[in-house]
């Protein structure tokens, strides 16, 4: 449960409503309990929210739901408000009837993180080290002990969080915010308004090697990995995702993609606009994926592939080939108790000689 | 293999066996070597212990690597020690006669691991940006660099190491444990007796964002992540593990809880005491998974569902619907050699239609 | 693209061929351009390469591309050249023929990112912490806000990046780079001439726990972890990784092994020297890896296993079995589009009962 906003900063419904953009709400209905247009401190799930916030409900599935929450306001289909208009006794909380319930949650989840945050004073934090020939617009804010690299530009309004470490030549736009201990290797790009969490490594070098006979058997020799790593604008990436520099191109991220906790992308990838990838996927050298892709978690996408726009891939599926066509692919190994898993799992091996017995039959 | 302590800190083996809790020991005999009652510097496995060194063997199995040890005692179960008693020549080493010798090799390693340790000194190294808000007990110890954000507070006997980060109104109980570099965002709470290691995130945002038409083509607005993460008692946390905070709700991690490294668990999670997750696992939001569960390594399991309590996941499993009994379940696709593998994955594209013709055949 | 070198300070073909090791170029051919030994700036890919930089073909299939660069020079095969010496009108691009394209191109890579790399300053920076006893060789760099405790050796010419720590008792070899935020803990022990990137963990506890019936039903005891991590020479540590310390005895990567991003090594496992072990794999616990293995991306080892030299292993692969011969070893579902995995991922469940019904058939 989020902390409430201190009721001196609250709100009032009718003012909150007014505070957030779009034109979504249809109109507001009050509760049969005491305020006409209550004061709004927070915003709670139906089952958690208490008596000072405002909830949500995106389907009719959820109804019952909805006579247990302790909410003095919540946002409502049409369909739904029709019912509770015929409800007897009248609900005790304030109705706001809304085509797009998850969407004006989202809106008023976004004004109440700006009331939460602490205001905002830009400066550099006396324990940082920042390179004299470095560029920081004023209005920046650069934490404790974070280190910015020679030649660095920093965009107006963005932060960086205590314990980053910004290489050389590093550029970042303006409106972005780095959580603390993000590391951007030397000459790697950043676009405006990025969200880069904590632990977040862009810029390290791909995994390129080639044997080399003039070493010991097996050894390998490193290829140095000259290119670097592009983010576009409006990108998100989260904690402890890893984002490798191009060997000689650079790896391109482009603007609004977002990209989950504990991603690996390799070197020479290119990930088109509004693509994004869920927690622990990773995606191998030199693939390309389009735009407006959905990327599940933990899944593998080989290197040197072209995954198209459009394409939607379930969780843990692993790609080894190209995808032309939009679409939904999917490949998880169905799992079961595990003597039954057992039992399955050893006619895999047998799978073509099944076959062929079973064309033998339909022969005979 | 261990660092051995100073032979003046070592302790005799009657020593170290009254020091360590539990009532464990049914017998000590002695070795046919020099020492009734031999010191002990340290604990290694039976192929590489010293000649100052204890060590253990588990299961009779492992009888002929007890012939080879040079360990100068060894814990041993009654039925190893019958065998043993009857060895012509007596055996060199020590027996500890023990039902429960892994227990006890536990509780014993835990006696060296606190001698080992240097001595804890508490303070607040200079180098580190603590918030005078901040309200830290006397007891702690915080690292160099480290830097604790307003209103936090740290319970008697935790440490804090170098280059940790924690935002503001963080809580942290007693005797709780932060490697260098963890990371806990704004209002994460922490239990007592937690250890965390390097490179864990705690409570960046969850993954939450929602088509907004008001915003280009196939753009995502993000929601905010309003909840936190709340961490029990006793649970440890291995290194660079992710664990989300909560869209509303907040994510919880109940008592006793072990987490191995390179886990994710998305927001909203709940996962119930003394359950233990291997590494590289990720569990996607809202999910909720019982007490005393065990998760195999590599395992992923889908956002929305309910796994009951005692249930256990083979590594590298794949969730993707609810579990409601207790017991073990796997869904790994068989290795092999990888033109065998070819020869069979290819007849997986044909398993529904390999299935109708079995039926027309018998229908035959 | 990578930044070019300044004019002032890029060589002519001629000496930077002189300037790379290996005796690898048959024969030099000037291009019809306006250089016989042009001025080469940077190193780039055909599509990508400006009239300033140098490229290389390393297949007759990319000769379509040839026609389209803008690069100076471009490193080609004898064959390839054959076809270039008759081309009317020739060529405008100068050709280094040579019968191993890649090689050149690696080392000519090595030598610019020598040319890049900003002149080397040994010192310590004023805001590390440096216990007094450590041993830090006079050629050392160690940058901001690092920490290095107490009794450290650190070996000539390395440089630890900003941030980084090193618990008591770390030893690091001549020549490694720590990039910044590499987290050592104490005893750990690197060779000569490691590149660790960002946000790398050694040594952290194993995940080593065993029930305790003196604690609450379910509860874990933990097994503190006694051994290390021992690194090798010449290896190569991605982004985030992390590899723990040995329950008793110690993890060991042995000389040459290159490890990618996000990689997970669990307590006590030995791999062999020349091992490549690509993004997001991880290995289980006391599993030994042989020599020269190749392990491909999120592949996912199960702990106390035995893999021979020479063994490769498709990326997505979960080996769950000891591999005695060298290969190629693969399992990975076939992904589909999601319709058609849904029917035929149904029959996975029955595989067992339908060898029995074709067995039936074939009775008949």
């Amino acid at each position: 449960m989020p902390v409430l906003l201190d009721p001196a900063r609250a709100p009032v419904l009718s003012e909150l409503l007014r505070a957030v953009p779009g034109g979504l709400v249809q109109s507001v209905v009050p509760g049969s309990g005491l305020h006409a247009d209550p004061r709004i401190a927070g915003l709670g799930s139906l089952a958690h929210a208490s008596e000072q916030e405002i909830s949500f409900i995106v389907h009719p599935k959820y109804l019952d739901h909805l006579a247990l929450t302790r909410a003095c306001t919540v946002i409502v289909l049409p369909e739904i408000e029709e019912k509770l208009a015929q409800t007897v006794p009248a609900p005790r909380f304030a109705r706001v009837v809304c085509k797009h319930p998850y969407l004006l949650y989202a809106r008023i989840a976004q004004w109440f993180e700006w009331a939460r945050r602490p205001a905002y004073e830009p400066g550099i934090h006396p324990s940082a080290i920042v390179d004299p020939s470095a560029q920081i617009d004023p209005s920046v804010l650069i934490g404790p002990h974070a280190v910015v690299g020679a030649r660095c530009t920093i965009g107006a309004m963005s932060q960086i969080g205590a314990g980053c470490v910004l290489g050389d030549d590093v550029e970042i736009g303006a409106s972005s915010i780095l959580y603390p201990k993000v590391t951007l290797y030397y000459g790697v790009r950043v676009g405006d308004r990025a969200i880069i969490h904590s632990g977040v490594v862009l810029g390290a070098d791909g995994f390129g090697f080639a044997p080399d006979p003039s070493l010991s058997k097996g050894a390998w020799g490193k290829i140095p990995q000259l290119g670097t790593v592009i983010i576009g604008h409006d990108v998100e990436i989260g904690a402890n995702t890893t984002i490798d520099r191009g060997a000689l191109d650079n790896t391109i991220i482009s603007d609004g993609v977002k990209i989950d906790n504990q991603v690996m992308i390799g070197h020479n990838c290119q990930i088109g606009a509004h693509t994004a990838i869920a927690a622990c996927a990773g995606i191998a050298g030199s693939t390309k994926i389009g735009s407006r892709c959905t990327i599940g978690g933990m899944t593998g996408i080989s290197g040197h592939l072209v995954i198209g726009d459009d394409v939607h891939i379930s969780g843990g599926t692993g790609i080894i080939a190209n995808i032309e066509q939009p679409g939904r692919y999917t490949g998880v190994y169905p799992f079961a108790e595990h003597k039954e898993w057992q039992r399955n799992a050893a006619v895999v091996s047998q799978l073509s000689s099944i076959r062929k017995r079973v064309r033998a039959l339909e022969r005979d």
